[in-house]
């Protein structure tokens, strides 16, 4: 993949239209689709499940569809979503009573798989995994709740997790959500980050190809 | 309202233009929107919150939206989809300690209310407040699972609904959702339903009007 | 027991000097302490334990304390307030899995038994243990939650309750709760109840023993 | 099936020699076996699973074995259970939402199905799903809890029941669990039942046969 | 504030008489209130809620007061007791999934926040979140359970959260809970803490100044 | 004790003559009988509980039995397998919040106690209660899934628990389950282990004393 990964949030697209939303946002650049499932359980909101997931791929959607579960429990989504036409399945460690077995079944399904991290978690639940996960999404906002700006404790997270990376010499992507906008996007990527969620940065603007470009010219200025 | 209302559940439409093909089903003749809520714990799927009902009235969707809770709990959803333009929302007695006080929520917030049951589940959760429902919503498959047929034992609870209904002399609305097609629509109207539910019926054929014009024409030797 | 009991609630007292406020009330002609109990999970709020009832005692109330449990589960504070000093003790029957077992955990504590109906709740609960009930309680409100007034429904099933006691033989308290006031206990009375759970009708009046002397004014006239 | 069925508790057999204490009580009579199943959250107790039906069938037991679940939830377990041998799957209606899909899955999996009564309960949940059951079992006793004796207002409960089963034309056993004796099963099998749970009234009497002869001796004389 | 708090637990002082237990303990010399929220929960134990906080305030006490919730979730209570006067309100890590937010919550309410940990719990915890806390409190028994001593593990952690604090930089208190007595207060104010938990050691004693001032004795020993 | 332990998995046992399975594997030249014990909540599976283990002492095994609570919540089958017979009890310190005071109890009835690890698991819960586990035990399978073979991460985790220990100059086996076997006991015990969990490695063999004697002759080569 490319080194800078842009994933604007279909959670502030117009779902009225989605796949014209997606075609739309792809064409203007973005990498790949983000994809936030919650559950009403694990955070205080419900949004979009499986049939969404697989019916942007019916529209014609190839590009990779990165889901992020904020559901608890997770082993039963891993599955559904997986036939639904996922490429990367995320979730929450603290989420699943057994985090290796839940990222072997995203594997097992032929996913990529990942984990994320609440604002206040430590990256401890990575130790013994660093083999199995393909993705390691830090949340910059506390999930489920609107209106929230970057958290800027988790610069000195992205470096940490940049770290413990590169020291397993594995190949994973470093991915970031919450807050993320093209005034800050430089600063997140010298922090580490490779991949990055963006939302309303994206949707709510007229001209979606005009804010992806700025903010790949913001990361080309990380060198 | 009309005597018979036909509510295609939007779970079988296309996901992906969900917007147009509201438009299309209702210009086809249906009379209120289906919205089935499901959280992966009152029922083993996820499918859609209420951002997805803001952008449907976004859109210019003006016809009721009639939204099924299958979510435990209930409280925090009533005031999401309240907000986001439900017009009917109803919820299963089994899922809300506080039943009274849960449909009072609904109508405090300016929508209708009603309670679902359940396939096995008994009516007596109705006897103290018939004075607080809009509608009765019978299950005639049990949700969240796929590849069902309507469960004729649901006939004979229609019956008795009906006669809860026609005896407390409130103006209530008995709907039925799972199975009904065509072919049974005028067997299930004459044992008392008045609001029709139908899903892959009606989605999974090429011209809704037709189909909708057969159950219309179905419910017509119903007399 | 006298016929008709007046059971002050203590959530309407001042906390900061609650011996001193049971007794005024209690001189005031109070029967009997009524005891709200709220866990943050039954109900959305809590309240007071087995501590405070307890502190009662040690201060020399000698009055029955009625204990109402809005708990979910309710097993370990049955034991609790039996140790505590409870003479009633109440759940309501959606909490428990094994509502004989735990009506016999009362009663082998040396306590009084009864089960609780929320506004909504049919009284099949009832049905096979009508031998291990002392009290029937009767929300007539919702309980947690402020501002409510008296659900009218609650009448009828009164009646309904006043007959099954006096079918069963046993003797069997029926208590209601929520919004009783002088103004409508004599018509609550004339339903079948003769324990009255009032909270703020008297703990906000500056003369405690006046209100009550209305409400056995209003009762006199039931006959 | 014989009209009346002596279902003897493994739960009070010798756990160290299982195989050989079925095969005895068997030999001296007994017509199937009853296995209890606690999983320490219906029911405040463990006991056994799927792996200890399975030895039993490999073990070369031959006849039906009736597993009961006191287990919440159960759909995961019913499934293993039928792959483990189980001939009658039952489970208790509070500990499913979707009892009629679980009794169709009991089925569906080659399996007699049915519903389990507390002592408290009511028989509504039978209502309408009387032509998914094969199995009707009361609780005449708390399950999970030891040291009781049978709760006599289960013999209005049977006779409820046994006119429900007449009723409704289907072939539906009508089972009983709880303080089950030689003393009281002539009493209890004129009140409807003919399949009859005892544990330690058979396992801990030296000779099963002489206590299996003695219920079939007193069965006899019920008519 | 002064660099060493003395902080009563009104879980130990009499609950009859608790506006004037606490007026007396602060004229013997305590600095801040500490109250002890159980919901039986998170811990096996129901004490006092939102509704005595308040009753706290009203009766005149304006002295800080320190709230400890004992349960799960906390997000609710948090705006009760804010609502109630609290000062401090501090939570288990391990009862929110959602630490940044809910410890921001507790400051958007104008209060002063802080986390909770039990003897076994590690601080990593407080790692990105040093910025929004306004004190630690460490658990020096299980909470919830009576009769316990301090547990001498928890000096260790005294200094680690004490390194902590100081290289955070922030002005955060360290408060230690459980078995803290005039015999053990000066060598754990040595090992870092400056804020004490006391209940049975000053309620349990006739002079609730003398134990105060023993114990400000004793802490002036350590310099 | 001796230095290395071999503990086979009853599991793998022959549950219909359970008694004579422990019997034979002890005379093969077991050290200790290891139990798992399941509730299907903490696992998705159910096994076996108290009764099994008390009929194995009353069946006159007396060699230490090892209970693995694969279990949430622990505390009351803490209190049975005690009373039970079981020699060390051992939990999950994700299945407890009181982990301290679990520790405590499990001591307090005459037990060993120790902390489990999942695979992905850190061992931060152990760093204050070192003073409190008599075992520790790593799982190196997800436990309660079948058909899983040894995690090679684990080895590095089993240096560290070993590391811990012996800073620690406490007396705490160091016990590893899953996948492990002749071919790699060696490597395994060169880690650190010295307690061997072993199931279908010994039950699937003919000859247990065989299997045995390979595991120790590799184990001699440890040195």
């Amino acid at each position: 993949m490319a080194e800078y990964l842009i994933a604007p949030s279909i959670l502030s697209a117009d779902f009225a239209r989605l796949g014209e939303e997606v075609d739309n946002v792809l064409a203007a650049g973005a990498d790949i689709v983000h994809f936030d499932v919650m559950d009403n359980h694990y955070v205080p909101n419900l949004t979009i499940g499986p049939m969404v997931c697989s019916a942007l791929r019916k529209h014609g959607v190839t590009a990779p569809i990165d889901v992020h579960l904020m559901v608890d429990p997770v082993d039963r989504l891993i599955v559904d979503f997986a036939e639904a036409g996922a490429s990367f399945i995320t979730f929450h460690p603290d989420a699943s009573t057994h985090v290796d077995r839940s990222l072997q079944m995203i594997r097992d399904a032929g996913c990529k798989s990942g984990l994320v991290f609440n604002p206040h978690m430590s990256l401890d639940a990575l130790k013994y995994v660093m083999d199995k996960v393909d993705m390691i999404l830090l949340m910059s906002v506390n999930p489920g709740f609107g209106g929230q700006s970057f958290i800027p404790a988790t610069l000195d997270k992205l470096l940490e997790a940049r770290a413990l990376i590169d020291e397993s010499g594995f190949d994973i992507r470093l991915e970031i959500d919450g807050g993320v906008s093209p005034k800050n996007i430089a600063e997140i990527a010298a922090a580490g980050a490779d991949t990055f969620v963006a939302g309303s940065a994206i949707f709510n603007q007229p001209d979606y190809a005009a804010v992806i470009q700025q903010m790949r010219s913001e990361l080309a200025t990380v060198g």
